[in-house]
């Protein structure tokens, strides 16, 4: 094995990082005083992978994605058969995971998640997104995420449960809720996720999301990062995909041109009914070398 | 479908949880004044998954463990080779990860990991931990932690790069360094995984650790959670397991008795660098339903 | 490592594994007479388990089951891309699969599969089937499968392109076709694979299949195995399950209480046009040890 | 979904499947006529997938490939531990298996699976090997192979328990055993697996295998496929890489340039053992599209 680095644990200024740069210490530091009263939030969706069993489709998800399997190694249920205990006593239960985050649980894109034509963010050659995991762009760049977020509660604005499915936000009314500052989260709820559980077909049927035009005005203030309840921050069309011309895409604006990294598929019911519009946002991803994205548990902290 | 109770975000005072309620808001906001620079440390060791490459060897781990696997399911080599972009010119790349985090990754152990006897933490049944999850005490109902985080560098205070193999550590050790609050977490760093780079037999030769003593002296200290750069928070031997009798076992002492979450296999070479003794400590597992624990990013906020 | 017995390749008469005893030497040389013109037809249907389209989804399957995932560890886009050969020039493409054989693929049961009550075939403990695999009727019990197959052919024989959703065949029906001979793979075409491509709606709103009169029959003529192109021998009602009572369930009569193995979700169309009755039927599982059963590629040599 | 061809079963002569061609229905009846004595001996080695157990690392394997994993989605031990049967009480076991075939388990490779230059065998494009899989030459296309087996029981010839680590096998020594007729499969042992189980430094030290001559040979004598007990049909070196310069690599010569499919990691013990030259040997890959080879059973009628 060659010698390693050995600088696992620090992240600065690359330029594989995009606009986490933003994140400096001095505006992290900034970004917790935006709790006062300590209440954290989880903003993840249950991952459900029980693979003998309906479970792993309860969860909102887009059509034809491979689900999360979770498979149990060792049990109580193997203790409960008979299985001898390790050593003098000791029971364990262990698992294993297998999951494709993209469209099936709440996750962080990469920048090399998307682009268009031979490069990716920054001129990096998309050619370098191989089987083996991005040598460019990958999510492990990331670190982790501690920021000032800002809720946009659309729905909460426009006094309904959730945005109609072919809505589109556009900048003005994202101005006329927030301004944010460089280095926040735009944490953006749509509501669509609570029509999964009135009807599967109808969170199917398309998802309102983002403007171009949102999504430049976002760019424009230098947030770090993009966060919704919505898969692709942008709309969807009743067959899961974009609308716009691609200059108007969501992720080539703000993934590809851009460097900001997107966070799709939150909860952000509970966040919404504590009425606060800033708050400490955390979000670590998984450490995957060359990953093109990671399940993650994003953290408010009011 | 049956209806969802539609509180995925919220996480409050729960007997499954343990020691976790100590984290109040009040515990913390005091823990968020911990921050004095703003710098952000991953605590996370690389997950390397290509699987037709020795790279998934070349990161610490227990040897007999599946290591984690990372898929491209498409990629930039697909388009290089014609692949057809998506409608006007989108590309994509997209992944999987099958992933054992116990021994594999810097992971965290949920209370259904380990117990003795029929039942878990708090006298839950452990035959409710089956082959699809556990119904009690899985990793799901951890939510976040958000702690002061104290860092115990002890070959720093014994001035050496790493404890020798078979050192347990003391209490008395610990409370020359720092005494924890209630709800702090406690981050042992034993440098350990220094040793992997030299040599990955020395490595699996065994582990230093905690000493039953020093296990009792934390959860005397409420520790919200005790976090480690080695495999099992106690010792190893050459087999790979723990040598205390049943009573010291350390995982029974702190995650079965007391509910102590743990965190191992972290990466502390630059905190220790950082010289710092207290930090805030930021950890979000993936919302695995009925985990026996997760694959984790832990970030030190300085 | 403990010593291995060193006997891997061999299978004899053995009380785990059921009616395949039935298939000694000398059944196996008769059958092997069966063969007239040498022409080799396989009697699977395709995995497609590229995970990033929708082909997974286009290979008929149960609703609700983890569908196959098939991974290039290395391909020839990475080359196209710029990977460097091996060596002075050899280039690789490796793979992984993860598949769930029940419902989803061409595959074989073992006796472990089925059972009720706390017994498995012959009086085995079903509590020894567990985390880590069943130590008793798994599928690597199996070795291989060469036998005389019997085409019931019953679409053909009633004038059909496939049997009608809630049609239950009688032993009387599969009688005037033919009578199996002990140690005969009984082939049993039902047609209902040709409905997928029509609408899989109308594949998943329930499945034609013998009767309990007929699975008894069959049992009472000692067939080995039981072989159909639905996807559980039996039929299933809209909600996927068997409408009988349990002491008329085809997988208790047949797998449970006579240890006959069943293959299912077999493609029968070529060998029903081919318009041969009698022929070799060869099927050999995966020697996964432990296995519930395993994907395979059913032969008939005609 | 597009209109399958509805042909899954049939296969025919086929520019992208080589010699398998040979098996021509007339060959493939004079096959059969090699069974005597109607014994079936499995030729294939256990998958062992608990992954809570050192299990996987007990079957011969090549050193860093990543180990079968076999999980319960449910089991006996569920059962024990108080879950509810299905309906009136009918019980089941259900299990998923991930699986890298090349060098863990006995398997069969595909056309795709080497080659040198920008073409696979027969002139097809390699960048159509794509992370979804190979629309050339995959694994889908051997169909069945049903042949007449000449074992070349190499160590039973000179007098050894298994050929030395560095033996490479000339033409010669094949045609003093037995000269193999078009469309024969050559089963080659060099009794490398019972190394295996004295040690397993011994058995990565290197492998014994056929030389680039005795490649060409048995190329020239159209055989269908070469099979064998070691991992890579030629030999090994202590990195685990072929020693030959590439023009002699036998997996070009045998794979790439004749489209000879290989079969790899037998276990030929019992066969060795039977004292029988030929057989009927048969062998029918998972039907996977695109595959680069699929783990099988392979089957001896003798």
């Amino acid at each position: 094995m060659a010698a390693e680095p050995n600088n696992w644990g620090r992240f600065g200024p690359d330029d594989q990082r995009g606009t986490l740069n933003l994140l400096t210490p001095a505006v992290v530091l900034d970004a917790l005083r935006s709790a006062t009263t300590g209440e954290v939030l989880s903003l993840a969706m249950p991952i459900r992978g029980a693979t003998s069993s309906p479970a792993p489709q309860s969860v909102p998800h887009l059509p034809g994605r491979p689900l999360p399997q979770h498979f149990m190694s060792v049990d109580g249920g193997d203790y409960a058969a008979g299985a001898r205990p390790i050593g003098a006593g000791l029971r364990v239960a262990d698992d294993a995971l297998v999951v494709t985050g993209h469209g099936t649980t709440t996750h962080m894109d990469a920048l090399c998640h998307m682009w268009s034509g031979d490069e990716l963010y920054n001129g990096h050659p998309a050619a370098r997104v191989r089987s083996y995991g991005a040598t460019r762009c990958g999510i492990e760049r990331v670190g982790g995420v501690v920021a000032r977020g800002v809720l946009y509660d659309l729905p909460g604005r426009l006094g309904l449960d959730h945005l109609p499915v072919g809505y589109r936000v556009e900048a003005d009314l994202l101005a006329e809720i927030a301004t944010p500052a460089p280095g926040d989260v735009a944490v953006v709820r749509t509501g669509w996720p609570v029509v999964w559980q009135r009807s599967r077909e109808e969170y199917w049927s398309g998802q309102p999301g983002l403007s171009a035009d949102a999504g430049r005005w976002l760019a424009a203030h230098d947030v770090a990062a993009v966060a919704s309840d919505n898969a692709a921050i942008g709309g969807l069309n009743a067959r899961g995909l974009a609308d716009e011309p691609i200059e108007d895409d969501l992720h080539l604006i703000l993934l590809h041109r851009h460097g900001i990294h997107l966070i799709e598929m939150l909860w952000l019911e509970e966040l919404a009914a504590a009425g606060r519009t800033t708050f400490v946002f955390v979000a670590a991803p998984l450490r995957i070398e060359g990953g093109t994205g990671s399940p993650l548990t994003p953290l408010a902290i009011l």
